[in-house]
C-alpha cells in the first residue's frame, strides 16, 4: 500500500485542537516556532515518508536482514533512505544546538515519527533508537562524553542503540547480570550478553554507540545495583577519527513475527571497554530518562497500526463490490454495492478511524507535555511532569493494544485480500505486535498505571488528570449540543475516582488486588482518556461548522465519529468496570499444578 | 512447540459432558461405537499428530509451498505424511462403506480433526477440502460418479477440492462468472478463473477432483443461477485407471500471513470437461452440504489456535522467571517468582485455557447435531437441523474470533519470545487469522445468525437453544453451589430473547438495523453458549468431587475454570448488549466522501 500522510488531520489536531504555537509560545526555547514552521517540518517529513519509506515497506519485510559473520546487512535500499533521512535533518531535530542540534520539540518529533512510522516503522527504529542514546548522554553524558559522541550521533554518521535486556531477563531489570569491572585507566570492562538489541549492529552507519546496563563487581543486588556505561562498537580516538574495535560483537539476529527490517541482534560484549554514564548503581534512573520517551515513541507505533489499516481498508472498501445494502441497492448502476455501505464494514472502518486520530490526539496531548518537561520551567514543568507520568502508561498500553486491534480489522474487512501479502495489511498485523510487548509489556504498563502512578500519588495524579476533564465539561455545560460528550464523560470521571477508591480498598486488604484490576483499569483510562479527546475535537467541529468553515466535511466527518465513539467505543468500560468488580479471586484460585490440559 | 493432544479434556468431552456412547445409540449407524472404540482413534490420532505432524509445522511455515511451471510442491515431509495418514485410515473416516469408507460419525471426525489442526493446520487442510468433496459427491453426485471418484477420494489416494471464489467474489456468490457450456456428449465446457483455492493444486495425490461452481449459459443471474461441476485434473478412464490431463491448471499459489504450508491456489479452468452434480441452477443448494460441514470445520481452527497458545505459554510462564508476587515471594529458593504466579498472566492463561476448553465443547456438541442430521431419522434429525443451524454461525464466527485473540494472548504472555518464530506461537496467530475470514466472515456469520436463523425461524431456533439452557437451570435449582451459574444464566437467556424481539422491532422501521446489530448479536450469543457448556461442565465437575473422584485435580481445576469464565469472560456481554441498544445510526451517518483522512 502507498502511503499518504494524514496531513490535515496533524495539523488539525496541531493547530486546532492543541494550539501547537499558543503552546510554544509558553517554553522559553520555543517561542519562535510558528505555525508554517510547523507545517514546513510536516510537509517535508510526508513527502519523504510516502516517496522514500513508503516505497522500502513491503520490500523490506520480505528481504529482512541479512547476518553473517557478526556482519548485519539492513533490506535493499534502507542504507540510502537513511542517508537521506540525515540530510534532511531529521537525526538532529530535537538534539541541543551546541552539538549540531535543532532544538526543536518534542511535540513535533512525535508527529514526524508518526508519519515516517507508518511509512515503514522497521526504519523508523534505527533513528529512534539513536534518539534514546542522544537523550541519555545529553542529560546524563560527562562534557566530554557530548564532546566526544554527540556531534556524530546529532548528524547521523553515528548511531546509537539501548542494551537492556538479557536471556534470563526482560520485564524485570532485577536480574541483569552483565558485569562492569573497573580498569586502572578509570574505564570499564564490560562483560556479558544482551538479547533483542534493535539496531545493535547493521551496516547503515560508522560507528554505533551503546548504552550498555551493568552491574559493578561491588554492587547492591536488584535494580538499585545498576550502572550505565557507554561502549563505542569502534573506539573514538581524542580528535574524533575511529580507532580499533572494540570487544562488542552481534552474535546473531532473530527471526521475528514482524518488523522484520529492524535487525534485533545478540550482542556479546567480551571485555569490552565501557565509560560510566551519570553516577555509580543509579542506571536505572538514567535510563528512566530515555524510557518515558521511548514509550511514547512506542505509543506512536500504535496510532501508525491503526491509521495504515484505516488508510488500506478504506481503499478497499470503497471499491470492493459485495452484496447490496440491507436498505436497498445504494449504486444501482453496479452489480452490487461497495462494501463500505455495510454496517459491520464501517464499524470496523470507524473504529481504525476513531483510535487512529484519537490516538494522534493522545500523542499530541503527551507530546506537549513532554515539551515542558524537557524545556519548561517551574509549576509548569512540574505539573507536565505529573501529566505525563500518568498518561505515559495509557499511552504505551492503551494505544498498542488498540493499534494492533485495528490492525485486525484491517485485514478482517479486507477478507481474503487482508490476508494476502501483497496489500501490507498483514504485515500491518506482524509488524504491530511488538508494540504490545517493547519498552515495557501492556501488563507493565498496567501496573505502572495503578500502582505507582495512581495509588502511589494517593490518587494526585489522576486527580489532576479528572480536574481538566472537568473544567471541560464545565465550561461547556450550556452547550446542549455537547451534552451528548459531556454526560458521559462526567459520569465517567467519577466512575474513574470510584474505581480507583475500589481498588486501593481492595489492596489494603489483599495486595494481589492491584494486579488483578490492573489491566482492566488501564483499558477504562484508555477509553475515557480518549473520550476527552473525542469530545475536545467535537467541540471544535461544532463551532467551525457552525462559523461556516468552508472544510464543512472535515469537520462534520470529525463529529460523527466522536459521536461514533461515543456511542460503540465507550460501551467497552462497563465490561472492564464489572471485571474489576469481580475482584482478583477468579485469577488466583487455580493452583499452578492445576494449569494444565 | 511440541503439540501434546488434551487427550484427558477430550474425553471429558466426548464421554462425560456429551455421553457420546448414548447419543451414538440413538442413531442406527452408530450404535456399535463403544467409549473404548472412540478412545482407540483418539489415541492414534494423537500419536500421528504429535509424532508426525507436529515437528513439520514450524519447517512447514518456513519453507512454504513453491509454484513452478503449473507445479505445487509442498514443505518436505508432508507427502509422507500424508501418506502415513491415509495409512492410518483418517481419510475414509467419515465415508460410507460402499466406497471404502468406516461410516464413522462427524463428532469423531471432529475430535481427530482438532488433534490434527493444532499440530499443524496448513496439513489439515488437503484432507479437510477432500473431505467436503467426499460429501458432495456421496449427497449429490450420480451413482457413475459416486463409483469412478469416492473410492480413490476416500483411500486418499486422490484428493478433492472446493472451488467457489473468484476475482471478484469472494462473499457475494452472486457474481460468480465461470462459464459451463454444454457440450453434446452430455459433458461441459468450463471456462473461468478461479481464486484462493485450497489444495487447488499440490504433489500429494495422484489426481485432484475439483468441484466448481459456474454458471449455465441460460442461467438467471445470481446465485439462482449457480450450477455445480465436477472437474477432475486428471481424466478418469471406465477402468478407474487415469486419462489424459484436463484442461484444469494452477496459475500460480498466493503469499499469505499464514497457512504456508497450505497451497492457496490460482485455477484456471480452459475449456475443461466437467460433468454437472445434481439438477441445474441448484449449484448453491448443492454446495450447503459442504458449507455445514465447512463452518465446524473451520470453527475446529479457533479451537487450536487457544489450544496452541495455552499450551505454550503455559509451558513459558511456569518456567520463566520475572519480579516476586504482590503478595510476597511464592517461590523465595529462586531468583524472582515464575510468572505464573501474576494475575495478569494468570488472566491470559485461564483465558485461553476457557475458550480452548469451551470451544472444544462446543464442537462437539455441534458435532453431535451433525451426526444425528447426517444418519438420524424423524423428528430428532429435524431437530438437531435446527439447532446446527443455529449453532453454525455462532460456533464458526465466535470461536475463530476467540481462538484469534488467545493466539494474541498467547504470544503477549510469552512477551519478547511469543515475537520470536522459534516458539510458534507468532506462527499460530498468523496461521488463524484466516479462520475469521474463510468459510464466510465474522460479518457474514452474523448476519446469518440474526437476520436467516433467529429472525428468519421467528425466533424459532432460538427459542429451542434457551429452552435447552432454561431447562437445566431448572434441572438445578435445588443445587445450590450451581446457583452461580444458574442465576446469570437465567437472567441472560431472557436478555437474549430481550435482544432480539428488540432487533427485531428495530427492523421493522430500518432494515440495516439487523446488520447493525448483527457482529454483536454474535458475539452476546456466543458468550452465552459457551456460559451454558461451562455450566454442565461445573455440574460434572461438582458431581466427581463430590462422589470422590481420584481425579479431583481436574475437576477442581474445571470448576474454578467455569468460576473464571463467569466473572472474567461474560461482563463481555454488556458491551454487546449497550451497542445494541445505540443502534445501526452512529454506524450510518458517515456520508461515504466522509471516510477520509
Amino acid at each position: 500500500m502507498q502511503y499518504k500522510a494524514p496531513i490535515r488531520d496533524m495539523k488539525f489536531v496541531m493547530h486546532e485542537l492543541l494550539e501547537s504555537t499558543k503552546h510554544y509560545q509558553t517554553i522559553k526555547d520555543y517561542t519562535h516556532i510558528e505555525a508554517d514552521i510547523v507545517d514546513s517540518y510536516l510537509e517535508t517529513a510526508a513527502s519523504f515518508a510516502e516517496n522514500e519509506l513508503s516505497p522500502l515497506n513491503m520490500s523490506g519485510d520480505a528481504e529482512g536482514c541479512h547476518f553473517e559473520d557478526g556482519v548485519v546487512t539492513t533490506p535493499k535500499g534502507f542504507k540510502e533512505a537513511y542517508k537521506q533521512y540525515c540530510e534532511l535533518g531529521f537525526t538532529s531535530l530535537t538534539a541541543e544546538e551546541e552539538f549540531g542540534g535543532q532544538n526543536m520539540p518534542m511535540s513535533l518529533n512525535s508527529a514526524i515519527s508518526e508519519f515516517m512510522g507508518t511509512a515503514n516503522w522497521s526504519f523508523g527504529m534505527y533513528p529512534g533508537l539513536s534518539e534514546g542514546c542522544v537523550s541519555t548522554l545529553e542529560h546524563h553524558g560527562t562534557d566530554e562524553q557530548k564532546n566526544k559522541y554527540l556531534p556524530k550521533l546529532v548528524e547521523g554518521t553515528w548511531t546509537g542503540v539501548m542494551c537492556l535486556t538479557e536471556p534470563q531477563c526482560g520485564s524485570d531489570l532485577n536480574l541483569v547480570r552483565t558485569k562492569a569491572d573497573p580498569q586502572e585507566d578509570g574505564t570499564y570492562s564490560i562483560k556479558g550478553g544482551k538479547i533483542w538489541i534493535s539496531a545493535g549492529e547493521h551496516d547503515m552507519s560508522e560507528n554505533i554507540i551503546h548504552i550498555v546496563l551493568a552491574r559493578l563487581p561491588d554492587a547492591p543486588a536488584g535494580t538499585k545495583g545498576l550502572s550505565l556505561f557507554v561502549v563505542p562498537k569502534f573506539m573514538v580516538n581524542d580528535d574524533g577519527s575511529l580507532g580499533e574495535r572494540n570487544a562488542v560483537s552481534c552474535g546473531s539476529i532473530e527471526h521475528k513475527m514482524g518488523i522484520k527490517a529492524s535487525a534485533t541482534c545478540v550482542m556479546n560484549y567480551d571485555g569490552a571497554t565501557g565509560f560510566l554514564i551519570g553516577e555509580k548503581n543509579r542506571g536505572l534512573n538514567v535510563m528512566f530518562t530515555f524510557m518515558n520517551v521511548a514509550r511514547i515513541g512506542t505509543a506512536i507505533q500504535g496510532v501508525t497500526a491503526a491509521q495504515f489499516a484505516f488508510q488500506g481498508a478504506l481503499e478497499f472498501a470503497k471499491e470492493r463490490l459485495a452484496f447490496r445494502s440491507l436498505d436497498g441497492a445504494k449504486f444501482p448502476d453496479k452489480v452490487a454495492d461497495p462494501i463500505i455501505v455495510h454496517p459491520a464494514v464501517r464499524d470496523m472502518l470507524l473504529t481504525t478511524k476513531a483510535f487512529a486520530e484519537g490516538g494522534r490526539a493522545l500523542i499530541g496531548y503527551m507530546s506537549q507535555f513532554a515539551d515542558t518537561v524537557a524545556k519548561g520551567e517551574g509549576d509548569a514543568q512540574k505539573y507536565a511532569d505529573q501529566m505525563l507520568s500518568l498518561l505515559t502508561p495509557i499511552g504505551k498500553a492503551f494505544l498498542t493494544e488498540t493499534g494492533l486491534e485495528a490492525a485486525h480489522h484491517g485485514v478482517q474487512a479486507m477478507g481474503g485480500s487482508g490476508f494476502c501479502t501483497e496489500y501490507g495489511l498483514e504485515q500491518n498485523v506482524r509488524d504491530t505486535t511488538i508494540a504490545c510487548i517493547y519498552e515495557g509489556t501492556t501488563q507493565i504498563q498496567a501496573l505502572d498505571l495503578i500502582g505507582r502512578k495512581v495509588l502511589g500519588s494517593q490518587g494526585k495524579l489522576l486527580a489532576n488528570f479528572t480536574k481538566v476533564i472537568q473544567t471541560f465539561c464545565e465550561e461547556n455545560q450550556d452547550n446542549s449540543e455537547m451534552g451528548q460528550f459531556t454526560r458521559p464523560l462526567m459520569r465517567l470521571i467519577k466512575e474513574w475516582g470510584d474505581l480507583t477508591s475500589r481498588i486501593g480498598m481492595q489492596a489494603t486488604e489483599n495486595p494481589e488486588a492491584v494486579g488483578g484490576a490492573a489491566v482492566d483499569y488501564m483499558y477504562f483510562s484508555g477509553y475515557v482518556t480518549l473520550a476527552y479527546l473525542w469530545a475536545r475535537m467535537a467541540l471544535i467541529a461544532q463551532t467551525e461548522i457552525k462559523n461556516g468553515n468552508s472544510e464543512k466535511e472535515f469537520y462534520d466527518a470529525k463529529m460523527k465519529t466522536a459521536q461514533f465513539y461515543f456511542a460503540k467505543i465507550l460501551p467497552r468500560t462497563s465490561t472492564h468496570v464489572q471485571r474489576i468488580g469481580t475482584g482478583v479471586e477468579p485469577f488466583m484460585t487455580m493452583d499452578i499444578e492445576q494449569f494444565a490440559f
